[in-house]
């Protein structure tokens, strides 16, 4: 099943997809509770997924939505939001891009290999599929980053390896749009990245959430980010050195995991401008297409 | 004003500080709707504080709890969570400490002068006065850290240095509980602080939240750490290398900041143990203060 979050005459819904060409308002389908946004959903656990489900099979036609008459929005705004840095080949990538731009020395640290280092990002700042993008006004390198996310669903506390797949609702496109030059200039100051990530519409999810029972464990997903028809790179989350299941049971050590959190896998190698020597332009138009759930479309405006 | 959140009678309440020993529930004490947690109040803004006001003048006897017969929380639950490291003696003790666990050299990097660098952290895992902490299980070396924390009233975006006094709704005390052992080997992982800093129940504020019409800005309150009674450090806010209003600058660049976000300081020089060779031990008791707000005390158990 895949779920999201559209804009109908003016009012929010929680969607199911039906068809390429429909979807279903859960909510004007269903009398259930859960389906006033997608925490409640999430929250809403097993019951919540078994309720769309059987509102998918019902399919009334009032509830019925075009999707060329509905507006994508952020299918989460998550509870909070982290993200990782998984992928060995862009962290390679950008570090000799880095040493280029900076003229300091960048190695992978031993942690890097020992466990899943990861940020907090700002959980206010997402938009969803079709929404613009807007140049922050203290930067010139512009950047896309195209990620594999996961939105957590059953909550809990020192999440073992083996359950934690258990723990994942669904599975989403990521692009983490990032201010490089920012973010080379903070991160010296060792708390990791703000302004460089952190700014509004640059965070983005979507188009739509794949529900995990579609999605064997690990995610072994193709990815692909196309920039104004151009391919710039991709890869697959197989190549992930930390699984979500890691990245979880990492996380919950002595800290509460809950319902719809999210997190990020870190860009997939090759899979930003950094890594290859490219860079947005505003008017830039970026699809990222991640297998079985579906391709992200954002256009950057200054 | 002082406001905060206690829990009486099973319920949890938003009160004002009458006395010593008294506290005003305000919910029970006005039918204004703003008064059903903490952050519906900083969202009501001016006229909620007004109506908080109005509602201390009357203080009908019928909403008069006794301090003696309530169980402090957490004064607000964080919209998102910031904390800065704008303090220099902390960073120049707290490195020549990093130096010697690690061996690695450690220098403050020239953007700290220039800028406010920050990290977001767990907004899920924060406790109020009198709970306890629970020792994360998989650290040796915790840490308390005395720093000022403030909430922002008015959201907004851009927010010039000159105007940001007017987006704070009040200050509190923060007690950002550290494990240092985590914290020291992720950070060479380059995203900044993650389990070192975010477990549940590491992070504190309270007792109160002095409303920012009682503290000129800038800030310059006395501010000191006595942990079993003996005192580790202290000093006062005026040594602030950044400011809130400029941080509040910084922050807010093309970045909207929302009602109820919580900013720490970072820690004040000598406010941890990390900088004078101390550790917590299973059992410590510490009590943070800082003028105009009071003293925020709690245990840690393992």
């Amino acid at each position: 099943m895949r779920l999201g979050t559209v804009e109908a005459a003016g009012r929010a819904r929680v969607v199911a997809v039906l068809d390429d060409a429909h979807v279903l308002d859960l909510a004007a389908a269903s009398d259930e509770a859960c389906f006033a946004d997608m925490v409640s959903l999430v929250e809403a656990g097993e019951a919540g997924l078994e309720a769309a489900r059987a509102a998918l099979a019902a399919a009334p036609d009032h509830a019925v939505l075009n999707l060329s008459d509905v507006t994508h929005r952020c299918p989460i705004k998550p509870v909070q939001y982290r993200d990782c840095l998984v992928f060995e080949e862009h962290l390679k990538n950008s570090f000799a891009a880095a040493e280029k731009m900076t003229g300091r020395p960048f190695a992978i640290p031993p942690v890097w290999y020992d466990q899943p280092v990861y940020y907090k990002g700002n959980r206010m700042s997402f938009i969803g599929h079709g929404e613009d993008v807007r140049w922050p006004n203290y930067a010139e390198f512009l950047d896309i980053e195209l990620e594999l996310a996961i939105v957590i669903g059953k909550g809990g506390t020192d999440i073992s390896e083996a359950d934690a797949p258990g723990h994942i609702f669904g599975y989403t496109v990521l692009n983490d749009v990032s201010a490089r030059d920012a973010q080379m200039v903070e991160m010296a100051g060792q708390l990791g990245p703000a302004k460089g990530k952190d700014f509004d519409t640059g965070n983005i999810l979507g188009p739509w959430i794949v529900t995990a029972d579609e999605v064997p464990h690990p995610a072994a997903l193709e990815m692909e980010a196309v920039i104004n028809g151009e391919r710039w790179g991709g890869g697959n989350s197989r190549n992930m050195h930390h699984s979500f299941a890691k990245i979880i049971a990492h996380i919950s050590r002595s800290e509460t995991l809950y319902p719809g959190e999210v997190i990020g896998s870190g860009t997939v190698g090759t899979g930003c401008g950094l890594e290859i020597g490219k860079r947005l332009a505003p008017g830039d138009t970026f699809s990222l297409t991640i297998e079985k759930i579906g391709t992200l479309t954002n256009r950057i405006v200054k």
